[in-house]
């Protein structure tokens, strides 16, 4: 079978359909298993993505996918044709939204629960320009149990031409937290029991049990649309009418509710169940395992394993202290602390303004919290870290998983924004571990900090480099005591490029020092600046995976009492696309050799 | 009367209560309206917060007032005797619940919504510590509308000792937006019909009436209890059991109703209705000119007022302007715009993460929008400006009102974390006028950058000494071009303040000269260079009303090429309390006279 345009997809029959999806389905697992990406929600999705495209009239209607990692169907509607060497590789197909790539892409995304507001600013937009379009938002169960999910359905009115998509992932409902997602999962149950105890044998009845055949006589549909309704009050109170639950893997059904969603003259929100991983068995069976897939094997000891086994160790002893996740628990590895101490685990679903608030308290209320973010996503703590925990000093651990570049996840997902973050927050102690050594000495620092700490790590296995050549437990490292002409700091990651590009600065004879931070702040740079005088470089560079402005290498030559060429090699005023590790670092300059280059036209 | 010892208070009849209630509100009358504070919450509050003080055991139950300023009565109860002259005044009691200043206030705010998130951190460490004490959060019907507060109320559980009252101010409801506040309008509204059906004629019936005499028979207040509870799904679908809509203004209702929710096993929400203003007539009649009273008169023409003049006029001919605020339309002047302009402007309510996600899907339909908030609360938007507003490079313009220190709001409310902020965002643009000439200039600049542009101004009126001695059309200015041995680097209101201190500096025979910034970024550091290169001084310092670490001052030094002694002036490692403008540049050592002897020192 080959790709349809649009306007062919358009024309088939809902039998044509049905083996399309198959066809797209089958192209996903091929192509996915092959190289890496998000498997289970893709296959889930399919129906839903074909129907969105044939019901509506993209670009005018906005089809609007949240997170946007469930958009791969969505891209093979809409000519990216991608295959298992160009998914989410330097220079290839995004593994999410993005408006560059497509005009069908109406809002890029990678940060979960934006589809329902940008839904809303697409509307009101067409409304004062007269425009007739429909504005569309896909989005997953987990996702609505977010904060700004509500805010958003809190400012729905009326008049939005607005169709919202619950993709309720049935398998992976029940490890969703909350109140919210416990009530979709009563939506579901009750619904099933309603419809039984009524005896209707139609297909529908038996939603979300998958397997019947379509049901063939359009009439009969229409009866059941009109009677398999339940009215959740928690939408219809908040205005908005409810369609559902329905088998989100059967065309028709799918079909057939946006139809009917289109009709009324009023929000609609249609909740579709829908099987992760729906085609490939496996990943029907375990579909947390096919989430992701990668043809790289994991590996076994990360610094994500490390803290907490860390953390995990240290509570043995220390019984205050508690770890609270925003639905990072595999990511972060704290699922290991989670076994040892459920009571004092709290994953609080996709609610980075809840964590930290809640951390406070804890905090105030006697407890040690460790708050387990991803750097990216604790960009939505910053007000929270200001307000309830730095303002009021209250003593907290802050463990920011995945810092500097995190690969093909791309530019909403790397974490290079907070250093620059919390070195202006008052009274906050941060450090940055490069190896597994230094991690265990920052977070016996960490946890004696009265205030509020930050320990920040990337996402990866222990650096064998830094390990054998540059690591210690000290606040900071400096490689020789000699004078030199050139001085590099760094801190992180980064800094085996740093010291590469110092062997091959050295072999052309330059005097080359290096000097690398574990910790970032607070510094005595009365004695750094001390320090430096006696090397007395002609130069300072500063290599850092991260912000240039705002950064460390702006704080750190802005505090540092001692005169010469100064200058700092960041990301300046760019984002970082997708690619790897090594792909980032050259693209960014960070890379050995760019840094060697950089450095040498100066000497 | 006298004021009673919490013990005392205990003692009381409910008809002793009643009287104490009404002293209390005169107190509250008599010295907010000499003084300056928020007036109509707390009178209407007062009922609740007697009630929580007498059936509550504090400080081992937890009290949490959201938002914080409808705490007075709270703070009377807690030996905190504030008058006229000491509340929200230097070394004065705080106009928010502060935890330095008594151990009635387990968790101090400023910023809304964190109530909820902190009574669910003190219930676990509870819970964790094996103590059986309450948490209880008392929540407006605004703050109840937020994003922060649903993720809270998603975290809720079965064994959480949590009592929530909703304080719903009948009056100001109307004027809150969103499809949950006109739920909540709605449920009082049938209570009220459900009771009047069934020819109820107790007091209750008349819910939220406040009028009639208080029912004595207990016996008849138990059947009612049971009786005229509705259940709204909305909450009871989170697990949360509802007791409501109840006269919160009544002492006797609202004591039997917290009682009763004690006796349950469970987490209960009261719904009270109260009356914003109760007690002094002139308030119930106009809550919102009574929400805040000052003795000092409101100045006519305020930054606020001029861009919204900017706004407007320039809206007149470009008809994709838009303008979105977060509940502040009133601070913010923008109820001026919606006046011309009301399809075109767009209150979210207390959303700050919504509003800038909305604002850049109307970005990439077609619209320019204004993004309008306080410099404080904006913190609660840094993820979406960088995901969804600078990483696609959607033109938007950022009105950052409120920037710099905001009085006697102390420091939950100050605006000095902007500048760090936004000088790390790849491709934004910052103005910062201190003049209402630099407004206008930096307006026409923000609607010309095709990317993210922020405005930031003060709360203030025009600054006269600066608009007479120093402002002009430009990015910068100097105002002198001969050699110098100091040269001031300063932006914004606080350059009256190094203007100030080079006519003292220059009265000793010092030559000092003024470079003041109009916009802080981007900057053509070399321009720069050469121009200090020419002045040549011997000492550089920068003047800054924001945090140092990650300011502007550090921004320009790493940037800037010429090499002397070089010093910030800023906000260094603390918070800053509350007081008058005067008093705070004191504090910080940012008054003229203040910057005046630190530079005298180096020359």
């Amino acid at each position: 079978m080959d790709f349809l345009t649009i306007n062919e997809l358009k024309k088939l029959s809902l039998e044509e359909t049905k083996e399309y999806c198959d066809f797209l389905r089958s192209y996903v697992i091929d192509n996915v298993t092959a190289g890496e990406g998000h498997l289970a929600s893709n296959l889930g999705v399919t129906e839903i993505s074909v129907a969105l495209i044939r019901l509506f009239n993209s670009p005018e209607d906005k089809i609007i996918y949240d997170v946007g990692h469930q958009s791969y169907i969505h891209k093979l509607l809409t000519n990216r044709i991608f295959d298992s060497k160009n998914l989410r590789t330097y220079n290839g197909y995004a593994g999410f939204t993005k408006r560059d790539e497509s005009e069908h892409d109406p809002f890029g995304s990678g940060h979960s629960s934006t589809a329902l507001s940008a839904a809303l600013g697409f509307s009101r937009a067409a409304t004062i320009k007269g425009e007739d379009s429909y504005s569309v938002a896909v989005i997953g169960d987990g996702a609505f149990c977010t904060g700004m999910t509500f805010e958003a359905l809190n400012n729905v009115t009326k008049d939005d031409k607005l169709i919202i998509i619950l993709n309720d992932n049935e398998m992976s409902i029940s490890k969703n937290v909350g109140t919210f997602s416990a009530y979709l999962n009563r939506i579901r149950i009750n619904s099933k029991y309603l419809k039984f105890k009524r005896g209707t044998k139609s297909t529908f009845s038996k939603v979300p049990l998958l397997s019947k055949p379509l049901l063939s006589i359009a009439s009969k549909i229409k009866t059941f649309v009109k009677r398999v309704f339940i009215k959740p009050n928690f939408f219809e109170d908040l205005g908005i009418e409810y369609l559902g639950p329905a088998n989100g893997n059967d065309i028709e059904t799918v079909e057939r509710l946006i139809v009917e969603a289109k009709s009324r003259n009023c929000p609609v929100l249609i909740h579709f169940v829908t099987k992760k991983g729906k085609g490939l068995k496996e990943a029907e069976e375990d579909p947390k395992k096919f989430h992701f897939v990668s043809s790289s094997s994991p590996k076994n000891k990360t610094f994500s394993t490390e803290f907490t086994t860390l953390l995990t160790e240290y509570s043995k002893e220390n019984e205050n202290t508690v770890a609270i996740t925003a639905a990072m628990a595999e990511g972060t590895g704290l699922v290991n602390f989670k076994e040892k101490f459920p009571e004092r685990f709290f994953d609080v679903g996709i609610c980075e303004e809840h964590a930290p608030t809640f951390a406070a308290a804890l905090s105030a209320g006697g407890m040690l919290p460790f708050y387990v973010v991803y750097s990216t996503f604790f960009q939505r703590s910053y007000d929270q870290i200001i307000h309830d925990i730095a303002l009021q000093n209250l003593k907290t651990v802050i463990a920011l998983d995945r810092a500097g570049f995190v690969g093909s996840d791309g530019p909403t997902h790397h974490g290079l924004f907070d250093v620059s973050m919390m070195l202006t927050v008052p009274g906050s102690t941060i450090y940055s571990p490069s190896t597994f050594e230094e991690l265990k000495y920052s977070f016996k620092k960490c946890v004696k900090h009265d205030g509020v700490s930050v320990l920040r790590y990337p996402k990866d296995a222990d650096n064998e480099f830094l390990s054998q050549n540059f690591s210690s437990s000290k606040d900071f490292l400096l490689d020789t005591k000699d004078t030199c002409d050139v001085l590099i700091v760094t801190y992180g990651r980064v800094s085996e490029q740093a010291l590469k590009a110092k062997l091959l600065l050295s072999k052309t004879g330059a005097k080359v020092s290096v000097l690398k931070f574990v910790k970032l702040k607070p510094l005595d740079f009365k004695k750094i600046s001390k320090l430096i005088l006696a090397l007395n470089p002609k130069h300072i560079f500063v290599v850092e995976e991260g912000m240039k402005t705002g950064g460390f290498g702006e704080y750190f030559f802005s505090n540092v009492d001692y005169s010469c060429h100064k200058e700092v090699f960041a990301i300046d005023e760019t984002f970082v696309p997708q690619g790897t590790l090594e792909e980032l670092y050259s693209h960014t300059k960070l890379d050995a050799k760019s840094i060697y280059t950089r450095i040498k036209k100066w000497i």
